[in-house]
């Protein structure tokens, strides 16, 4: 029996973001619904940015109004969103949002075209949010996007990653993400990243969000979870990935990671032929075929 | 600096064998001339099989006697061909084949399928013919098929596959593939059989070939890669993989192999930027996406 794995779906929100159709609300609601009955019980839902950038994320107050108000759901379930800025930050608090997720980006050019402000400035605006949640008693994680390279700027140096990281510990943020946006990560360079940040601070609660762009998405995840992450981001199917190629590599899909856990022993609680069941089910009503493996084959029929 | 991995190309053999339409000869030898190129020094022709079953490999005497002509080839590249039985020794021995590849499935129902033999006596027919190869001064690789679990069977125990190896390393047969036909295979399990091999005989040469059937064939050769394997057998684009399944998940590419060990430092002389042009070729060639994405994104511009 190894230590429990925390898996987060984040697939109604990137998933959803990276494709051109916008999937109706209540069809969002079903399969968050079927998420939960598999036993996933961190899931993003949205996120809340200026729906005329993205429109497809516009409903993320809707559903969290229409899911709150419902007494059927685990007790144990945690719901996600992420936000850019203040105004972000009220909207969630509306929403009663469970977790408050968001982050800075450790590529100067990125954060830029993100946020028009450096890195630095970046981070001091988002410390100013997450003290703000924390103090009304909302629960935080923050993040580092581009940690492991950039698609603009290429090599992104650890020392500043590692500045970031120091500025939310100094703050006592201490939920952290590391975000491999251009999905550039590879396993020695996660050991590394993720071991500096357990020397900064042995208490941080570490999370991981890997793209599969380079095809080693789910070594990247070993080699996290081997090195203290306990949150693991991936999503149905693998539907998402890097905003910055043409080609659509995806996540790590959520089912291929439960499979291959399940088969190294890892207890998880978690219903795989519901996953693959719900991927199946996206993959028609989307009509595209998803990057993810195990829905497509079946998972094996023996351990 | 690490040890030297030595890869195996195996896409002009089980790449090729997997689809349907039959590449032109002429087609077949400018890809070869391309890995050569590329760097890569044990690549696989083709087999010598029953041109009836497969028609995909029916030139492959035809491939050797045009490149064994060739003065312009390097002195260290090994030329390999897959046998199935006495027949097919023959055929290798008069295209000398650098390297001659036989196996035995693990698996009772496999073995007898693709045989009529049950697992045992399809061993001691194999070690007769690989004596007799090597009694005539050839090199040959020996194979364990569905190592690690079967289509047909399910789980195949490890004390079915080491009561082979044990018998190849009574015969003096150390130059050792585990295939994962199926593509079941998971970290764990390869690291706990390669590790059971090296205790039998130290001094095997081993080798892997994973199929990517579940997202975890890159996993499952760096547990080999940690565990002690040398040779690795991959195929450009990730064309081929498991036999069984509807859906065609492939082996792992070997660019994305050659990509994810330069990024962690293995010194390989191979010119990741040939395999990429390679797949993309062959790609453009057959007409349909192939499973590898390195060749699809381009190599990380920075290191």
């Amino acid at each position: 029996m190894k230590k429990k794995i925390i898996i987060h779906d984040v697939g109604l929100r990137d998933g959803f973001q990276s494709i051109h159709q916008i999937v109706d609300t209540n069809q969002k609601i079903e399969w968050f619904n079927d998420l939960v009955t598999a036993g996933i019980r961190y899931i993003q839902i949205g996120s809340f940015v200026n729906p005329k950038i993205l429109p497809q994320m516009a409903d993320t107050d809707k559903i969290f109004s229409i899911i709150n108000t419902r007494s059927d759901l685990p007790k144990d379930l945690v719901l996600t969103a992420l936000i850019l800025n203040e105004k972000g930050m009220e909207r969630a608090i509306e929403a009663k949002v469970g977790k408050i997720l968001m982050g800075v980006s450790a590529s100067e050019t990125h954060s830029m075209k993100n946020t028009k402000m450096t890195t630095s400035e970046a981070t001091q605006r988002i410390i100013n949010i997450a003290k703000e949640c924390i103090a009304i008693g909302l629960d935080v994680q923050v993040s580092v996007q581009s940690a492991f390279g950039c698609g603009y700027e290429g090599k992104i140096p650890k020392e500043k990653v590692l500045a970031i990281i120091e500025k939310y510990l100094e703050s006592g943020l201490r939920n952290i993400s590391l975000a491999d946006t251009a999905g550039h990560a590879n396993p020695k360079q996660v050991a590394d990243l993720f071991q500096s940040i357990l020397k900064m601070d042995e208490n941080v609660e570490l999370a991981c969000h890997f793209h599969n762009t380079y095809g080693i998405g789910m070594l990247n995840i070993q080699s996290a979870i081997e090195n203290g992450v306990r949150f693991v981001e991936t999503s149905f199917g693998g539907l998402g990935g890097c905003p910055f190629t043409k080609v659509p590599a995806g996540n790590v899909a959520t089912e291929d990671l439960v499979h291959y856990l399940w088969r190294e022993g890892y207890d998880l609680e978690i219903n795989l032929d519901k996953l693959i069941e719900l991927s199946r089910k996206i993959e028609k009503t989307l009509g595209f075929e998803l990057p993810g493996y195990v829905y497509k084959t079946g998972k094996i029929n023996w351990i």
